[in-house]
């Protein structure tokens, strides 16, 4: 079936039924908006299985997602539904971006987890707005918002106490959301080592791509435990 | 007396009166947040006379502020305030720095204006914050902030009407909040070109800072020609 979106780590495809997708995650990782860019072999097979693994939690803890099967070893299945072009990310540990932008200390506890917006738009790299400018730019109702919000404070409760169990901190993560033809808005995209902050709650190690970002391991390596540690729960 | 703060554009004197603060206005000018600096002659008794005009005018429409009066041509007695951290920005058309931030074409009528929050803090280059941000930096409460966003739009509605009168459209500007020591929050700082983005309804011709920005023409005669304006309501 024919090719409907390439991006930097899936490719997403038409199936028979209109209203389902096929992902396919690929052997691609980037950062820095596409700066630093390889070939890992073995990583698209790794952010499939942990994000397949880690929807299947959501949904039995009452969080809903895109999500409908695992269908190989790098492709999934997935509901059909219109992104929001919007990156929600939640923090519960200040790290990364937001110690540069607003002078948090990196390790610094939030005492409430932060929710932030940004618009995805490469070519504004992908600025922080407020609920205002989400409302502006059309981007989605307050309503639409409102749930969006919601379902992702849903997400950190249940994926914090995940991580807990396996004596790792969630540091904080990129979601996205998507909306079916029938109105219900979906946790979509992945949720993975690609799109999460993770470290080890004695030693603060990472067990996400900020090893790549900082050249501090292998990607590879890291994944594997970290799937392995996710496969023993 | 003792000078208590010197920023780019102002001194800020104590006084006899513990509740009371003189405002002498500088000479200087600066843009991009002290890149471009030049002393021009004039233009402290400019915006000391246009601020306290302002002033004048929102006190008699119901918009209180620190402003006391004017003492001398280019010094005001104001309430003494704690400033909050906070560079609230009212957009009624697009231009600056939201063209190259969210995209927007300069010159874009929002439907409805825009307030965005910026932190003062000159090591961070004042970074666009959300109403969270306000509260996890303790900038100000959720309610100062709700005072702090109702009175920034009665600004609007009142400045917009003035500015209307004169023929003149007011795109956008930045103002500064302060609470006394019994708590009530006013509006502080200064209202001038220097903090206002205003262009001639028929020509679009900036009759504010922009000229100094992009070295269109003279700061000095412009802010005259507005002056002269401002007088002639």
């Amino acid at each position: 079936m024919s090719l409907l979106y390439e991006g930097k780590a899936k490719r997403v495809f038409n199936t028979e039924q209109e209203d389902v997708l096929r992902i396919e995650y690929k052997d691609e990782v980037t950062a820095g908006n596409g700066a630093k860019k390889d070939e890992m072999l073995g990583k698209g097979r790794l952010n499939n299985l942990i994000t397949s693994k880690i929807f299947g939690i959501l949904k039995q803890k009452g969080v809903p997602s895109h999500f409908i099967e695992q269908i190989s070893e790098t492709e999934q299945l997935v509901k059909a539904v219109e992104i929001f072009p919007l990156e929600v990310v939640v923090r519960n540990v200040a790290a990364g971006s937001i110690c540069k932008r607003l002078g948090f200390e990196k390790g610094h506890t939030f005492e409430e987890p932060l929710l932030e917006l940004f618009y995805k738009k490469d070519e504004l790299n992908d600025p922080l707005i407020t609920d205002d400018h989400v409302a502006l730019l059309n981007i989605a109702t307050p309503d639409e918002l409102s749930t969006i919000k919601n379902e992702a404070l849903k997400v950190n409760a249940v994926l914090s106490e995940v991580m807990n169990e396996m004596n790792l901190i969630l540091v904080d993560y990129k979601i996205e959301f998507g909306v079916t033809k029938d109105g219900q808005i979906l946790l979509a995209d992945e949720i993975s080592p690609d799109t999460c902050r993770i470290w080890d709650k004695e030693t603060q190690e990472n067990f996400d791509k900020d090893v790549y970002r900082e050249d501090t391991g292998s990607l590879i390596d890291t994944y594997e435990t970290f799937y392995k540690k996710l496969e023993e729960l």
